[in-house]
């Protein structure tokens, strides 16, 4: 976005140290260490000082400060994004949120929790629970990751299939915008006047405002449960079971993929005695007790009509537990694979499955890079694990070049270059190939509209027309209309 | 939004002309008075020129004609809006979506149809149904509004409850900019990157884009069917009926509701034989046979628990008709009350229904105005029809006030001036009690992004700062956090 100048450093640290406590401002050296990256570490920058607010008057003083001095501020969950959407800028200020943990209160009747933006996403869950209610959304890092973080990343997980991404799952939201003004979004009501301000603050990795309250949509528990797991001979198989249930009219709460190397690893990592296979797929049903075993059964005849080579099926939760253990245990087993791995994240229609996964490997051999594959099958939300030694000199850069050609492919076969992880700093050269010129122009002026000195998090998420055309310009969106703007900068 | 300056006439159709058959332009006087209004018939105005293109590149081409102009341009679908979305601009240009009326294909295996924006919404069922697939939302208009004109108000319908409005229910669009630039928003992919353009699009009521394609999201028929008709001593005992439903964790498909005024209207006009009764609340409920089944008894036992005077249960789809005949004819109905009525369209939060309708037959007790109601319920979006004689002076501009002074009491109970017909003209001006300064000052720097010119649907949907400090400022939102920003124009 545009361009901020460094402000005095002794201005902003001074402004923020005027805020009363408990706020708090950190800036000692080896303090700030810990706020050098968040989970994609491929980049570190180390912030001029973070904040830590108790309060959204907090955060909208110190905001308005900042953007007085025009200095960039950098907003920060639990710092488990994977896309560097929280890695700070040099001479900004990073916010942190962790002091803003508070349940504000769970409205059973209405089916609504309020919380302040640093609580963890498995907290909201613990605390409906009572009440016999969950927050769907429900990542990886849900025991870790804050609802801000989730907000900022539009967040998915495996149940998104069936319960929506975190976006779908907001109602309401309080944000302070690049001028320090309170925005208050969305709200209890079926539907919202004027332009949709919520839709467009979930999913804006912190470039559009801070999230200082944000309301979540609760949902009952499901009644039962049935899970299902099946094995392939082969890749295109599974992906073709996963077209065949969808196609049957069957949603699942969740349809997970894991390919060989994934399930060899699972083995070494966690002896689960899965069976032998080329892919597995993991499903799970849900509904009334009637719906969630008719939909088994369904599900079980399509997965035997695809080619089947085994099907087990949880008779318990127990089972059940078991069943999800090498799914929830795969990202750790991965370890045992080679010392590093790059997990990519892209969207593809999901008919588009069985060809983009076969060039996916294909790719891999080109690179001579092992490539996993674990991912939400279901969505069409795939994450190649791209493995390699950091010790050997080249692999890190040819893992993140072969990255990119992942997406490339994403969007030529009409996808997008991201499914959950966000654009952050790790995927702002492929936006650039996403978009054609208008749009990018059009996110810049959403963009000038909630923050016109540029302060939130600038470099992020959007990049510039300007850099787009350093990049080697932009090029031809696969699968949709041509694209006639390329020569236009 | 920004004003725009009268180009000169001659120019503009000068302009249009030169755009190749089978575009074409009406601009007689004569022809021009069909689109003087939309169904919201408060305000009328004529034209400069109906020009009416067959593609999306003449979009491209009308509009960036006058964006050079400086010519406003509203887009119409079939004129059924009924907030003056689609009414004229004196020396605009109406771009009446007529022609645009292709459906461009339907996948089944994907769920998604692609049409053009004049398709009316009953024919996306119509072209779906052989493959056992239908489009959700479902306007009481939907035989004749088109599609581009629910994407732009954001339709709702009686089955919102369960499956969503327009916005949940498209997946990607084409839209042209107020410059004439092509946007091309979401797609096939779970998620897209960048800011959420696609929501912002859907319900902005054409000031932000000329949608030219849409791609629409199909859902498979649910298996089963159970409805329910139940009458009430009063209409408190009726609403707080439909939060129990609710609270009890039943999604219905519709949940509707009727008051006195409304059932002996429906008696008159159908002689349908229907319970006596202060209220009606229609309860449908689907999914899979059993779950229909356990759903419906769930119903029944709450429906008697809140003192149901009288439940009578479809036992067929001939039955099932029968009870929404009611329901489907009750606007008909109305004229039976009085020469003319003025719905209005607001949502609150469920839990405020029986206080909210309570203090509504007050206010009309107050104006000495006969009120009806007829709404959907489950969704809190309440349609109070004020009576009146527009024979009779000043009745008219009673029926506004009273119209107003019940938007302002959905606001101070958390609820918002829409459910699903949008601003428009007509509810511009509670949309500065609805919205704070900054949240007025993002939309209109929104806006600016899509629209630098101004030329698009010019004083719809947002006001100015300015008129809002001549209509008397902005007011405190009740049931919100208290606004510090009256005092700051």
């Amino acid at each position: 976005m545009s361009a901020v100048r460094a402000a005095p450093r002794a201005d902003a640290l001074a402004a923020l140290s005027a805020i009363r406590p408990p706020f708090s401002v950190v800036a000692e050296r080896e303090r700030l260490a810990a706020f050098e990256t968040d989970a994609w570490i491929q980049r570190r920058e180390m912030p001029m000082a973070v904040a830590i607010p108790d309060t959204g008057e907090q955060v909208q003083e110190a905001v308005r400060a900042l953007a007085r001095l025009a200095v960039p501020v950098v907003t920060r969950g639990a710092g488990t994004g994977l896309s560097g959407g929280a890695t700070p800028v040099s001479e900004g200020i990073v916010l942190a949120m962790t002091r803003m943990r508070r349940i504000v209160g769970i409205d059973a009747q209405a089916r609504l929790a309020t919380v302040e933006p640093g609580v963890p996403n498995a907290q909201v869950t613990s605390a409906a629970e009572p009440a016999g209610l969950h927050f769907a959304p429900d990542p990886s890092s849900q025991v870790i990751s804050s609802i801000g973080g989730n907000i900022a990343e539009n967040a998915g997980g495996v149940h998104c299939l069936k319960y929506g991404l975190t976006v779908h799952n907001v109602t309401g939201l309080r944000a302070v915008d690049g001028e320090g003004d309170l925005l208050e979004v969305g709200g209890e009501a079926l539907d919202s006047p004027g332009y949709d301000l919520l839709a467009l603050l979930v999913g804006s990795e912190g470039t559009l405002g801070v999230v200082t309250q944000a309301t979540l949509r609760l949902l009952p528990r499901p009644q039962a449960t049935e899970t299902l797991l099946a094995a392939f001979g082969s890749v295109k198989a599974g992906a073709e079971a996963v077209g065949a249930i969808i196609g049957a009219g069957v949603i699942p709460a969740g349809l997970e993929m894991m390919d060989r190397v994934v399930i060899d690893a699972c083995e070494r990592y966690m002896a689960l005695g899965l069976p032998k296979a080329e892919a597995l797929l993991l499903v799970e049903v849900d509904g009334g007790a009637e719906e969630a075993a008719e939909a088994r059964a369904a599900v079980e005849r399509i997965l035997v009509a695809c080619g089947a080579t085994e099907i087990r099926i949880a008779k318990d939760d127990a089972e059940r537990a078991n069943l999800w253990k090498s799914r929830k245990g795969a990202f750790a087993a991965l370890a045992t694979v080679l010392p590093d791995y790059y997990t990519m994240d892209g969207s593809i229609p999901r008919r588009a499955l069985p060809e983009v996964l076969d060039r996916v490997y294909e790719l891999g051999r080109e690179y001579g890079m092992v490539i996993g594959n674990v991912f939400h099958a279901g969505d069409g939300n795939i994450h190649p694990c791209i493995f390699y030694d950091s010790a050997k000199a080249g692999e890190l850069e040819r893992s993140e070049e072969l990255g990119g050609r992942i997406l490339e492919l994403c969007i030529e076969h009409g996808g997008t270059i991201t499914g959950e992880h966000g654009v952050g700093l790790e995927k702002i050269k492929q936006m650039c190939l996403q978009f054609r010129v208008a749009e990018i122009a059009a996110f810049h002026g959403v963009k000038a509209a909630f923050d016109p000195a540029g302060i939130l998090n600038p470099g992020k998420a959007v990049p510039t027309l300007k850099r787009c055309a350093e990049w080697g310009g932009m090029h031809v969106r696969g699968g949709r209309v041509p694209r006639p703007d390329i020569p236009r900068f």
